[in-house]
């Protein structure tokens, strides 16, 4: 199978609204001005726009913004699941959709408050259906439940210590205070990360991502038409999906990588598809709702041999600007905003376009990653 | 922009279980026993599937499918919106992953039970958002009452008769009566159709589709692996979705051809992509929620001019074998079962397999649609 998505596409434009614990901006108004922003960025209009991929937790569907912004017709439109894990993925349909000559200008976006789509593990009845009926009568019922198991089994098993996720939180956190739009602009020490209250022994206060509403989008093009418009173009080098098998939703404690099982298959693809190594790539943006998964990206992406990235991290490899691998240089979803991970990818055209707050030298490519613990994707970027 | 999708890609297994008015089967049971019956069907199995696009309203996710079949990895997954609307969509979807290389052997689905997903309508409360606030206060509140008012101005400004409904309504019925697997086994006459009982006026009983449980499913590959399945390839010749500006959901009231707009640019691009045009087709499966949507679809799909769909249904052209265009040949929404139009896809299928109860001589191609007053797609299948 040939996979023809190889720089077909490229990421032309992106716009972000201010991010806020809680705004007042409706997620429709906010989507809407984050796509005008993208497409303001790239030079482009709303006329202009044939496709439009979303998360599938968007509250709101593609033909009120398309009504909204006035966009004559989209030809091509889907969503894709897992919340987190979905970012990458819209960006892989948009290439794909491009790539196969279903559509030529495509928005993917991301719009949110915390408010309107409420958190369903607040919503947990005492009869609990599916997958959580597993999980959630233990006591495994928000997130940071499900993912605190995780942690402690990588303590137990892998030599991981709260130091190391410590350090990813550090990072994420000194990212954010060069970047004006992160949340979180207080410093964050050692000391302070392992004074933090606990949330869900181990993740402390400082292993969990923000609680944020924003709005976010990107515009994709054809190669060829990203030639000509106003910003440097980011093909689209390769990009991936996947979930493996047996997946279950944040709660894969029966495998012997219960976190990993669709990154490890999401890097056998993207790697495959990619003439850019892991070994090549001097900056990611990796999925971060909570700091061990940081950690078990750096593994399953092959950054290092695996039960190595707690050490990697503790030895300042993912700060800005000495790290081998400056990760999360917007502060990411710990320090910068929590928005499904879509501010992962705006990130990521900013490193290759040379407009990071914190810059990776001559950045010809980036790793971004969505999700770990769902089916998620990844996507290599490069100048 | 070239459209890169024409042939590309064959359905090459599909199945369905038994449809019911309400059956013990849940909707995951359901939609396994579809997918391992047009995988069998096709002469593969679960360990080659790598992709899987459902409806957005599915209550099961990919990664159940996944599980429940022991299917190692989907490398591409995503949904379409826009219940009815999404149907021919997800063909087009799993059909552009296959032209883009992100997949091989893809599966697009629709399982329903009528109790899960539930009527949107039946919860309308009295506080009621969005598009629905400016046509549910006024007793627009379900689908029938919706089409209803489309209905009235079509005879009101485009001279439609009831018995041109019913032409359509009774050329259904007329083909479920030979398909054995059709809930509306009752002949039906234009007597009876003319005095059934009003549910929404001018929308009798019989003009609306059936309420059904029931599973289906379609394999989706290469041009290329499909010539070595057990089945003949239906190949994906042309595909298109749209919505075209303005659109709302079933409520396009304030336009001058309102339930149409989604179907004139859907017919505009799929026609634009096909060697196969309108007056080439011997056969269509035209969606059919409601008698109205027939009529408009012909129209729009250009198998006769503005205005004269009625005159054409009433002249027995949608009648399998003597008609022009026989129409919905397993029964359609309207007479075997209404599983948001997914039958319609399948019965595309067996025409050019030549397999149908209602078997079109020589059928060489046939217009598949989905929707009607929804954001919406088509496919042109050829043998």
């Amino acid at each position: 199978m040939t996979n023809a998505l190889k720089d077909r596409a490229a990421i032309v434009g992106f716009g972000l609204t201010p991010f806020a614990k809680k705004r007042e901006l409706s997620e429709l108004a906010g989507g809407c001005q984050a796509i005008k922003m993208a497409l303001d960025d790239a030079g482009l209009s709303p006329r202009d726009v044939d496709g439009m991929v979303r998360y599938e937790i968007e509250t709101n569907t593609q033909e009120k913004y398309a009504r909204a912004l006035g966009i004559e017709n989209l030809r091509f439109y889907g969503s894709v699941e897992y919340g987190g894990g979905a970012g990458c993925g819209t960006i892989l349909h948009a290439a794909t959709a491009i790539a196969a000559g279903a559509a030529e200008v495509v928005v993917c976006l991301r719009s949110r408050n915390r408010g309107s789509g409420g958190r369903p593990w607040a919503k947990t009845a005492n009869y609990v259906e599916g997958d959580w009926q597993f999980s959630s009568p233990y006591g495994l019922v928000r997130p940071v439940d499900q993912i605190g198991l995780v942690a402690r089994r990588m303590m137990v098993e892998g030599g991981v210590r709260r130091e190391h996720f410590g350090a990813a939180a550090i990072a994420c956190r000194t990212h954010a205070r060069r970047n004006p739009m992160a949340l979180m602009q207080k410093p964050l020490t050692m000391v302070e990360y392992l004074d933090a209250r606990m949330i869900a022994d181990p993740m402390c206060l400082f292993d969990c991502c923000l609680e944020s509403d924003g709005s976010l989008a990107c515009v994709v093009t054809t190669a060829e038409r990203a030639r000509d418009l106003r910003q440097r173009p980011v093909y689209i080098h390769a990009a991936a999906q996947g979930m493996g098998p047996n997946a279950s939703i944040m709660t894969n404690y029966y495998k012997p990588h219960f976190l990993s099982t669709a990154n490890t298959y999401v890097a056998r693809d993207l790697w495959r598809h990619s003439d850019i190594q892991a070994k090549d790539i001097r900056c990611a943006q990796l999925y971060d709702a909570f700091t061990p998964l940081i950690l078990v990206s750096l593994e399953e992406f092959g950054f290092v041999k695996p039960g190595e990235a707690g050490a990697f991290a503790l030895d300042g490899n993912l700060e800005w600007p000495h790290g081998r691998l400056p990760t999360n240089t917007s502060g990411g979803s710990l320090s910068e905003a929590y928005v499904h991970g879509f501010n992962l990818i705006c990130e990521g055209v900013r490193q290759l376009r040379g407009t990071s707050n914190c810059q990776v030298a001559d950045c010809e490519s980036v790793l971004v990653t969505s999700g770990a613990g769902v089916p998620n994707g990844a996507l290599v970027l490069r100048r």
